[in-house]
């Protein structure tokens, strides 16, 4: 490799520098050292991103000497990369001066993002107060759109023409523009009234000549959303349609802002995450950085609920203890038959909730699909019946305790299967979110099944 | 309302057709009564995606009537838009030149992705077979980049200018360019052996002199990928640096291709998803719109390992057959303490399968995050024994069994803590996806665990 590649191969590398663990190390030993030099070649080449991770992944500890030997560099974009509970303990430990430079260089959308989720309503004051009066009075009216909407998705710095312009006359606005915003893929056409009409994408812009009118080149697509509109729509929308951008207008359809990709893209990336731990029954406000009694305070509802709903099972137990206790090898078969009907209901339901929430599962198909899941559930049942009757025959020496558990299983999988689906159309219907109650309704209708008809038909048929 | 804006209304309104359930029913009902053009009226204004989403909502004989009525207008984004099962049903049905003019208008990108899981051979060679020979070439180039990688993903078709260039040649260049992609944000700078060096926004092109050289205005950070890196290190970094579109070299730096950002999403898109699908023992490659039988098939083999784990736990029930004969409470009460253990446990996997997808859990907090989750499993484990110790004590008379039980819950959800945590760490460590595997895990040592401690603690604290 030659000279010139040497230099060129370094200048790459030096925009790519990423937060490692042989890099993290060498941060930790700074922060021991309290060697703020070392800290700042540490940091300085690293994105605002990155360093919010690392101040995630570091003590509490290590975070107060970060804080106070590099708190002048701590700006905006690291406060927004933060963690929300992380980003309170960050804020309380910044000088207010340093706290009042950070944010004066976000967009509004960002700010609004900083100060929506603070519990501590005197850092969102002083958040407020740093900022110039229009950026204020912007953020504030952000925040009178309801939470998850569109209007507090959407950034105020917007590229706009005339309809009527040409791509000439759009250029030479745009060079003599004072202020752009960081961001943007297309100058938006609005009519006199600032209505917005249609899109032109930069790139036309940039390969048509100069004379031909913007209204020539619009995109053939064009949407918009109003403030109101929940940003979960909008997320489904930028995905569904992959748009880049998109419009917010008032109820007049006058244009207040637009929404960007990496809006939509993270409002995605949040609602997935959340039905990820929500199916798992944990409160997807908590984060990796919580301490242990945070963390304690958001599982036990949960667990609470399992509680109430095992204990339920158990009641059903109860009910056949005098045929437990002739035949104890119930006892020992009959958490098989519940565990499997709760694994397929889980699978039902998880297919099921991500269907709801990809809008592939509608009122057009969702008998197909509960045919299709007890159908399922039976097939898998007879399946697993024969090999488990087998089990009950050769493990017990009791054939009729083999086909007791055998029905029991067809049974519990064809309901899994039912209730699988049902049950999280059902909550979608009256308006619960179905990643979050699904769970404990199915596994406890698997239970009950699972027990009453396992040892039900021991019941009838062993006694 | 005035006739103006009514006129621009209906405008607006024209463009965002979107599939709701009243369009959806009119579509059956023109398809029952095979009306062409009223099928055509109700499709012809829907967006690709959307067209897509109805046939994956309507039944096998609809969608063979929507074929024959309509198969001319079903395009190359609407084949992309599909689900991977239903786009062989459909490519098969669909006439041969009707495959090729389809695929014809697709960017390579898309082509690799239509072909790329194509279980049947014969209808890839088709496809390639109509393309011309420069966009062949450049698919079959593609297709011998590994699976799920940079080199998959990306668009042959960029946008580049020399370094030394200046605004003005820039803007001449793309006047006069006879093809521009359809879609492009950067103009990528590459020195004379078409290696990238940087990237302009369209948006700074825009905003500036025509003498301006683009090196001034080249963009602070700029991050280019191999095209052998794995498609989740792509995605992740768009997430994390907020990458509009990133640059694929070859392995002496020569540019490739371009990734956008609307890639970037479906792949992370499908990551939450398979995660999400995987905790809960489903093949991620499932969809919808599968029939029965491979819904059993899919199915059949996470049920399956939750046999083995439920006999595994059965086992351990059956050491204890001669405590339960003389205790039934026993056999009541255990599904309990095993149920608790498994909610426990599946609340800190989720969370660690997910701060290890997001890159949250590393090995710098791992020890911490497992010493929270054991505190945090042990803190609910204490209020849960006491209430289940009330519980037991109540129901059964039993202060000792009320005791038996809640030392068991003790232990059980501190054992869930760190089960929940170590276990998906120890699985990523060793290369296995941690949301496929660690469920099955978990689950199995909470509930050996689980019994074993209450039946266990009754055997030596009852009898």
């Amino acid at each position: 490799m030659d000279q010139v590649d040497q230099v060129q191969d370094d200048d790459t590398l030096d925009e790519e520098v990423v937060l490692d663990q042989p890099r993290l190390k060498l941060v930790r030993g700074a922060l021991e050292d309290r060697d703020a030099m070392a800290l700042d070649d540490l940091l300085e080449p690293l994105h605002g991103a990155d360093i919010a991770d690392l101040l995630e992944q570091i003590t509490e500890f290590e975070r107060q000497t970060l804080i106070e030997l590099w708190s002048g560099h701590i700006d905006g974009e690291i406060l927004s990369e933060l963690d929300e509970g992380l980003r309170e303990e960050i804020l309380s430990s910044l000088p207010a001066e340093d706290v009042a430079e950070a944010v004066r260089e976000l967009d509004t959308d960002d700010v609004v993002d900083l100060i929506e989720n603070l519990d501590d309503q005197s850092q969102a004051g002083a958040i407020l107060g740093a900022l110039d009066d229009a950026d204020r009075v912007a953020v504030e009216r952000a925040l009178t759109f309801p939470e998850y909407s569109a209007g507090r998705l959407m950034q105020r710095e917007v590229v706009i023409a005339p309809s009527f312009w040409t791509v000439g006359q759009a250029i030479d606005y745009l060079r003599s523009a004072e202020e752009l915003p960081e961001q943007f893929y297309h100058v938006i056409l609005t009519d006199p009234r600032m209505r917005p009409v249609g899109h032109v994408t930069l790139g036309k812009i940039l390969s048509t000549a100069r004379e031909v009118p913007l209204s020539d080149i619009e995109e053939d697509s064009f949407r918009t959303f109003y403030a109101t509109d929940p940003e979960s729509e909008v997320a489904y929308a930028f995905n569904q349609y992959h748009l880049i951008s998109a419009v917010v207008v008032d109820e007049d359809d006058r244009l207040l802002g637009v929404i960007t990709i990496d809006d939509a893209m993270s409002v995605l990336d949040e609602e997935a995450e959340e039905d990820i731990l929500r199916l798992a029954g944990v409160d997807s406000e908590g984060s990796l950085s919580d301490r242990v009694l945070g963390t304690v305070r958001r599982r036990f509802p949960w667990l609470g609920v399992n509680l109430i709903t095992s204990i339920l099972a158990s009641l059903v137990i109860a009910q056949f203890d005098a045929v437990i206790a002739e035949i104890v090898a119930l006892a020992v078969l009959m958490p098989i038959v519940a565990s499997m009907g709760g694994n397929a209901g889980t699978q039902s339901l998880t297919v099921a909730v991500r269907a709801l929430a990809t809008r592939d599962l509608t009122g057009a198909n969702v008998w197909r699909v509960i045919r299709r899941e007890v159908a399922a559930g039976l097939i898998n049942g007879v399946a697993f019946a024969i090999v488990m009757g087998i089990v009950g025959v050769v493990w017990f020496g009791n054939p009729m305790l083999g086909v007791v558990i055998g029905v029991a299983m067809v049974i519990n999988l064809g309901v899994a299967g039912l209730a699988g689906v049902g049950i999280p159309v059902a909550l979608e219907k009256v308006g619960i979110d179905p990643a979050l109650a699904s769970g404990a309704f199915v596994t406890t209708v698997t239970d009950v099944v699972g027990f009453f008809a396992f040892l039900g038909l021991a019941a009838l048929w062993l006694l």
